[in-house]
């Protein structure tokens, strides 16, 4: 009889697992359990589909349940939740939401993917229609709905992370009054403060009101049960919506009741192989933690393309196989409006934190050569040890070529290069491009300079 | 009394070198010397400035004399020609251009950046008004006046490289009928076969005429020394203009007739400090070889950062200081139109030359993620060892993010990383700027599972 794997969850790193181990043992029976409708979409693109940058939901798709069945004989049950795993007789137990009925499956490999959830809110007037979350495409498709037919004027965001910047732009591109109030006075998440500065800047700019340090306290609900008023600690806000984006949570009730460890961020813990506590039982994506190679230390890190990856490692090994994932760096990008951000490795708090003797530098240059018209100002900051001059981490903001350019830094930083071994690197240069010297070896230089 | 530092050449390499010999020691004595009449220039802007992208040629003029003088206290001296060099009494001959007298000066340290110039073309009818080369700033001005005040229908290009390529651009915006005469059968240089066919393609969708493996034999005069018609051993062709773009030659008669080594490439021979042969004479930039890390042999290789990067090192030394310039890895990209290319290291074949056991790949994947409406295709090629699954070269075209995603592959070649390595690096991902896994990551991990 043929081998079972079992895979929970169904977005990045569910289907990334299940296709590797696929290709890894072409026997091997796989099921894969989605307790929502949708597999295999792009979360990450939802902001794009408020904005109507992208023109309908169906884009975020990237594939079929029947392309999972018909091209890799994968068996996608939707509307499927699994509510128990039971390690010591390797069965789940799985309850069909179409018929409330719940069977038991064995299995000779499990593969949790459950992923995260946003952070709830415990806000009276948090359960009002017109209160949106953006994660799932259930949850994208009732915003998409309510922008298309209510048409709102005016929006509160609640939280300023990268959602939130995102979604301004969204809001913008709509013609929607866009506050985002926020409990610090931080935005765009983990920023160093000379790189958030262009941010608010961009914020500023396109007209969208930022309200810090400041708390919601109430909803408050007209009689049609929607939201008309938002009152915090710092006076009341009218509008027709709230976005609520502050943060999300690793989704662990279920590992955890089977007796699978938490890493001290709340995820689940993993090894390099990405197996569990409990052998046999492995998890990836946004429900587990993520090593960073930089600092040495488990992270919760809860990024798509890290979910593809630890899903590749997963399928590999649960498959019969045996790789390691090798960690993340801590690199991610975002846009707000024309603000392209990006980041990887360490922040100058971390490194400090870890017990480097910080160096860190800023320096402001052009997207491309003096002449050329469409030349942007671009910022960069490096953090590096002192002791050692080993680039610890760096940021970029710019109105051009800012998030393509930091995978340089995260290669260099991959290899464990001090500054002065970047600034001697053979970038490539072409006028529409990049200056002369490239933006990242004009920091890496001064740093040389300096540190 | 103070040392003093002769520099022959005021571009990209001798104005670096100036520069840092000022930062490195205060009290030099620093001149330069350069015979035409504009130093401190883009030169890699001026087909940017013909199609009207740059708007007028000033903007290329990066640095004035005056700046040179008042900020670094560098004397700068325009339309002298420096016409032989002393070794043996450390001194040089340099004759005014507009007096047509000839000084002798004294130095401690020399530095030649006299650069290369266009390969001259020896084909009747190559002297006419209407025949440019581009390269200098006073060609630039040339041609720029040229296409204003005679508004040419039609222009013949001799020869395909990346300046004709850039050119073809320049002209399609102006609305000028351009037609590539070339003798091979290649466009773009150090091109990939599989990158070469999308700079093809993009060419044709243009309207750019291509008329490969053809040998200019005469331009044919009108009364008034204008080109009116190419012949060629294909055929004649009617034209307004002629931009010869047949690559250039470094510049190297003064070093030579001092006794300086010329390398195997026929350009200035320098050790890693960018000494030449004569100890006390540096050169720099495209008058002299560039040491490539990659292959460990030398190679002429004349582009606008490597003579910036090389003049620095050289202006280091000149005036004290003992740093050496790291090599190239051969990085470099340009624009075609929407096309950008991007390349890094050994060709394929160079490496099979070198003896390697060589590994390619080749795949096509997008800018952006699967929903996002303006992802655009990208090709990637990987050249790799297949005993040691060392990464050797790489090259990418595609419309949008191209030419910046070749910076990171360059950095894993600087640390010699093996393909399976790459795979393993952590990029950054937001939609608008890449898919969930970067197709320099595709290309990586398809390169680990077939090589």
């Amino acid at each position: 009889m043929a081998k079972r794997l079992i895979v929970i969850g169904g977005v990045a790193a569910g289907t990334s697992a299940a296709s590797r181990a696929r290709r890894v043992d072409p026997s091997l029976e796989i099921v894969l359990f989605e307790k929502g409708e949708y597999i295999s979409y792009g979360a990450c693109d939802e902001p794009y589909l408020m904005g109507g940058v992208i023109d309908k939901p169906e884009r975020l798709l990237v594939r079929s349940p029947e392309e999972f069945r018909k091209k890799q004989n994968i068996d996608i049950c939707l509307r499927h939740e699994v509510v128990r795993i039971i390690p010591e007789e390797k069965t789940v137990l799985v309850k069909n939401l179409n018929t409330a009925q719940t069977e038991r499956f064995s299995y000779d490999a499990l593969i949790i993917a459950t992923g995260a959830k946003p952070r709830p809110l415990d806000v009276p007037g948090a359960d009002a229609r017109n209160f949106f979350q953006l994660k799932f495409y259930e949850q994208a498709l009732s915003l998409y709905r309510f922008l298309n037919e209510r048409n709102p004027k005016r929006a509160v965001s609640y939280g300023a992370g990268f959602i939130a910047l995102e979604m301004a732009e969204a809001f913008h591109l709509r013609g929607i009054e866009n506050t985002i109030i926020n409990r610090s006075n931080r935005v765009g998440g983990r920023l160093e403060p000379e790189i958030e500065k262009e941010v608010k800047a961009i914020l500023e700019e396109k007209g969208v009101r930022c309200q810090p340090e400041t708390t919601i306290k109430e909803f408050v609900k007209d009689s049609s049960g929607m939201i008309t008023r938002v009152v915090t600690d710092r006076g009341d806000f009218e509008t027709d919506m709230v976005l609520c984006s502050i943060g999300v949570v690793p989704e662990v009730e279920l590992a955890k009741s089977a007796g699978v460890k938490l890493g001290r961020t709340g995820a689940i813990a993993v090894n390099e192989r990405m197996e569990t506590s409990i052998p046999g039982i492995y998890a990836a994506g946004d429900c587990c933690e993520t090593y960073n190679r930089v600092s040495g230390e488990p992270t919760y890190t809860p990024l798509g393309d890290i979910a593809n990856k630890q899903g590749w490692v997963a399928g590999e090994n649960a498959a019969g196989g045996n790789i390691i994932y090798p960690g993340a760096l801590g690199s991610w990008s975002f846009k707000c409006f024309e603000m392209e951000v990006g980041a990887t490795g360490l922040l100058a708090s971390d490194a400090k934190r870890l017990g480097y003797d910080v160096f860190t530098n800023v320096i402001e240059h052009r997207s491309r050569t003096h002449a050329q018209p469409g030349s942007k100002k671009i910022i960069v900051k490096l953090v590096a040890d002192k002791k050692t001059h080993k680039l610890l981490g760096a940021q970029l903001a710019g109105r051009e070529g800012a998030a393509l350019r930091i995978n340089a830094v995260a290669v260099a930083l991959y290899n464990q290069m001090t500054v002065d071994e970047l600034a001697n690197v053979d970038f490539a240069y072409a006028p529409p491009f990049s200056p002369v010297i490239d933006p990242i070896l004009i920091a890496a230089r001064d740093a040389v300079k300096s540190i």
